[in-house]
């Protein structure tokens, strides 16, 4: 273990330092430098400089914090015993000369001292590592709560400046992050907020909270927040309604129940009322909000008989109250079984992230999609019709293409395509084809099939004299549909990520596009398409009927295990896809050849119509 | 002063009971009933009976809640002992028989002895009243924190099961608020946090702050919160920078600034660094991180004396410091005029807040539009050229519109627009022309136009039957451009509100439509413009030009004053404007005649071409 900085964050020459110490280190592992240490609470190993000691141990508890930083790392730690929340392991990985932040979240997912991880992390030094690692939390039901720092372009550069590690881009560790069902967070507060909700392991995959309060504006805002959380508010069932209207007239009775400030003189109300509604078994949770009344001395014992009552009537389920009380107090409602939280509003979003863990959890690990047989990429930039032969290998729905070398043979492929056709200049070197007048669409008669033909190539001509121009394609028509766009792109860190988004202005002006690791199947490519905002285009509007979501689905998980298995020489193939999901287009870029301006051959690659 | 439940929220005999107290009041006014009460620690005047004093008094602060929940404003007021926040006034409005929370908001906004003003509210009675309110305080540069409970549906239904009030269209309040430059919070520890932020009176129209820190994991945390918060960081001026390298080589000096743990050992460090970025005079607010650090008895002490040094070389500019220390210590930071927060990304949420009030002081009330000259709506549903010739009064920019009763004027109008030309089927009972094919674009010959006057007519025929036929409207063909939604909205609180969107699935599927009271000027029409999501749209994309912003926003302020004049009659005028901004189509309703099925007479109402 290293303390001293010094070394990669502080220059070449600390660079230089630190990699003999690794090379000195051989099969030794080796925590830091630049690190403040490791604690065990449990082995009572203090292996760690942090000031935060000098103001108290940490509070006893299941939950393991894995942190790059060791200041903030130090942060969460003191903030966790400031809000009640009990931390048995810490490690922080400073410069990460070996052990990584990653590897620490694969332990502690595999130590049986820990349920709950909490991790800070500026940059991701080794993917599959960390992938590993998320697995197997996953696997084994313990939520990684994460504060990935430097999401912005201002934080991004802030973290240059802090570490040697290249922050990454945010929206494919934001994409990793989901597939995992990690949680993902802004501070240390509602990373604690969540692990203090999780440490009771309840992670319903149907997110339903009963909520009893003594105020109906806290009832108002916390359905609010519940309903951008996505924690549901069934109702409490008639039969149950019907006896809290008789013991109390004028209380709301559906869900937020309000027993309103009579149950601070009747302190069996809260009780009744509370039976009433777990009884129901319609609720995963139960929040329950009596604010500062809660910490006021004279109300506390009936209330906590109360609150007992009811969690005995129904012990499996998650019981949160939101008081405002003294440590004493709050102490007190623990002991009985219950979480405590000041702000209501906090509590729920604590209870939405149990909800998303739970479909996480549930869900688990998804199978593979089928492999492809061996193949192997072209050797040279493809044009567009060698580029679709390609996808249509990998099982790719693409359109019917004729690749034509005259005016004549452009006419033949358009009476076996049928009119209209589109016609497009097919060069490898082209890639922008619309830019230069490229590609003419709804091209309807023999004759302007011919004329379309000198067009396009007077157009080259002009505009690229020296492309290899391969011939004009002619293509079938696709008719109506919405226009897609899928595409790798090819991460440092991660291998190759599918994007999938609307066409047009919803990628460039809206970026309205998903991502996600390939490979991967049918089904987790519908999630995928599901998860655009732009959904509804596809669902069908304004009385235009939805598309195929399920050939959609079939092409993109394709396409995943294309990407995956062509490795790091693919690049961005574009493809649009109407209803019947087609690429209509396909651009296949191979990054070592990218750089060769001429190509060696001018002879079409596919045989021509 | 009315304390007892049981009225207006309690049913209809309530309801009657409350009316009665109403009138026999005469010109007595009276709060609540259903009211917690109002109490004003200066004049030491308590008339509730809320709990939260049992606990404790609150602290001496220039800070009144107006709330009209009872509870929820009791739990506030607790809530803000907690988070060592001064209360002065407390309102709680209840049942709002007389008094409402507009009422204290206006009250508190002329009260000298209030700086700040926290408001829970669940419905608006009474729009004007709310609206002179949020002037008054605006002009007086205090802020108004709003908790508007009921912004989701499920929050809307639990409003309306609790309290009488309605809880009205949200996206209307929202932009009520916005207009008058009020925070919306949705939780108690929010308003709290920026009330807080707020006691120092210091609104920075140029939200600028240096961050330091000894943390630099907590640095990027907060540039990530401050880049979403629209809060600036600019960096330190390079011969600071410089000064601040020799002091410690390994420091991070651009902003945020990371004077790392070497500041605990050499507490100098702390002061030095911090005076050289508040001399640079680049930042209103600075932001110091110094987590557990901060509340360590050994650190204390020398830490005060640096943080003082810092105030004062600028004594005016906002402190905030972010420390996880006991409540005694906290104090201390305080005395030496330091905010304190445990959560830096509350701080900079708070500090993010303050900016918004600068910018919205700064530019105070915006001037009127000039009025329109008197005018009379039609007496009857108008048809789409009366409605433009309507709108065309009111100085707004329609297209050229000819009103054809046979094909051969058809012919003739369409010499006159040139070709292509538009054709629609011209009557006031088809409102959604385009569904019955009543609609035809690009008409490119005097042939197509008269067969396009027979196919419309024949359409009509079959698909409406009983509709009024005023013939058919040949327009000039509007080319390229973007389409753009304006319309006016009726609110029963707040009157006529102009909306503006992009036309087609930007408002059907992404609701990306913006809404402003009536009537507005042209540069505050043009802020409405610019807030929409896909402004790109109209700044020009893929090489397209960029729209006439000006043309459009000088046509939605006139559309904004045609709807303030015309006051209840008028309803959704639809308009949608290309590049030079015209109205292409116009839909007038008039909320009275809608019932009526059928015209009196089957006249056109303008001259026909």
């Amino acid at each position: 273990m290293i303390f001293s900085a010094g070394f990669a964050e502080a220059g070449t020459e600390g660079e230089l330092l630190q990699q003999q110490i690794v090379d000195s280190a051989g099969s030794m592992r080796i925590l830091g430098p630049n690190s403040l240490g490791v604690f065990n609470a449990k082995s009572n190993f203090w292996g760690t400089f942090t000031a935060t000691l000098e103001t108290g141990w940490p509070l006893p508890g299941r939950i393991g914090i894995a942190s790059q930083s060791g200041a903030y790392g130090a942060h969460m730690l003191c903030a966790a015993r400031e809000q009640r929340v009990g931390i048995s392991v810490f490690v922080a990985t400073g410069n990460e000369a070996d052990i990584t932040v990653a590897e620490a979240i694969g332990w502690m997912a595999k130590n049986d001292e820990i349920d709950i991880i909490i991790s800070y992390m500026e940059g991701v030094r080794d993917g599959p590592k960390l992938i590993s690692a998320l697995r197997l939390a996953r696997a084994a039901r313990k939520p990684v709560i994460m504060l990935k720092a430097g999401r912005s372009a201002l934080g991004s550069q802030a973290a240059k400046s802090h570490t040697a590690a290249l922050a990454g881009d945010d929206a494919v560790i934001d994409a990793i992050l989901r597939e995992f069902g990690v949680i993902r967070v802004s501070g240390a507060q509602e990373a604690l907020d969540i692990a203090k909700a999780a440490t009771r392991g309840i992670y319903p995959e149907n997110n339903t909270m009963g909520v009893l309060t003594v105020s109906g504006g806290a009832g108002i805002i916390i359905s609010d927040e519940a309903e951008q959380q996505g924690v549901l508010l069934p109702e409490v069932p008639a039969d149950a309604r019907a006896r809290m209207h008789d013991m109390l007239a004028y209380a709301s009775t559906r869900n937020p129940v309000d027993c309103t400030a009579q149950a601070l003189n009747e302190s069996s109300l809260t009780g009744n009322f509370g039976i009433e509604m777990v009884q129901s078994d319609r609720y995963s949770s139960m929040l329950i909000f009596f604010s500062h009344a809660g910490g006021v001395a004279s109300i506390v014992p009936a209330l906590r008989a109360q609150l007992r009552r009811i969690r005995e009537a129904r012990p499996e389920i998650l019981y949160i109250l939101s008081v405002l009380a003294s440590d004493d107090f709050v102490g007190q409602y623990e002991e009985d079984g219950f979480l405590v939280y000041d702000d209501p509003g906090r509590a729920v979003r604590a209870i939405g992230a149990l909800g998303r863990l739970g479909k996480a959890f549930a869900a688990g690990e998804p199978s593979l999609p089928p492999g492809l047989p061996a193949f192997a990429l072209p050797q040279e930039i493809p044009n567009e019709a060698m580029s679709k032969l390609v996808l249509a290998k990998a099982g790719i729905n693409v359109t019917q293409d004729y690749v034509c070398l005259s005016a004549e043979k452009a006419q033949e492929a358009a009476g076996q395509a049928g009119y209209p056709v589109v016609m497009k200049i097919l060069s490898p070197d082209i890639l922008h084809k619309t830019e230069i007048g490229g590609v003419l669409l709804n091209v309807g008669s023999a004759e302007a099939v011919a004329r379309g033909y000198e067009l396009l190539m007077s157009r080259a001509q002009k505009s690229a004299p020296d492309a290899r121009i391969d011939g004009v394609l002619v293509s079938q028509q696709v008719k109506g549909g919405v226009e897609c766009i899928m595409g790798i792109q090819h991460d440092p860190i991660f291998g190759p990520m599918a994007l999938f988004g609307l066409g047009g202005i919803h990628v460039e002006v809206f970026k309205d596009v998903v991502l996600r690791r390939c490979p991967f199947n049918v089904s987790e490519a519908l999630k995928v398409i599901k998860s655009i905002r732009g959904l509804a285009l596809l669902e069908g509007v304004r009385g235009s009927s939805p598309v195929d979501l399920n050939a959609l689905a079939e092409m993109l998980s394709r396409l995943s295990v294309f990407a995956a298995n062509a490795g790091p020489r693919l690049n961005n193939p574009v493809i649009a896809t109407p209803d019947g999901a087609w690429a209509v287009d396909a651009v296949l870029e191979l990054d070592d050849v990218l750089e060769k301006e001429e190509a060696d051959t001018n002879t079409p690659m596919v045989e021509p119509f």
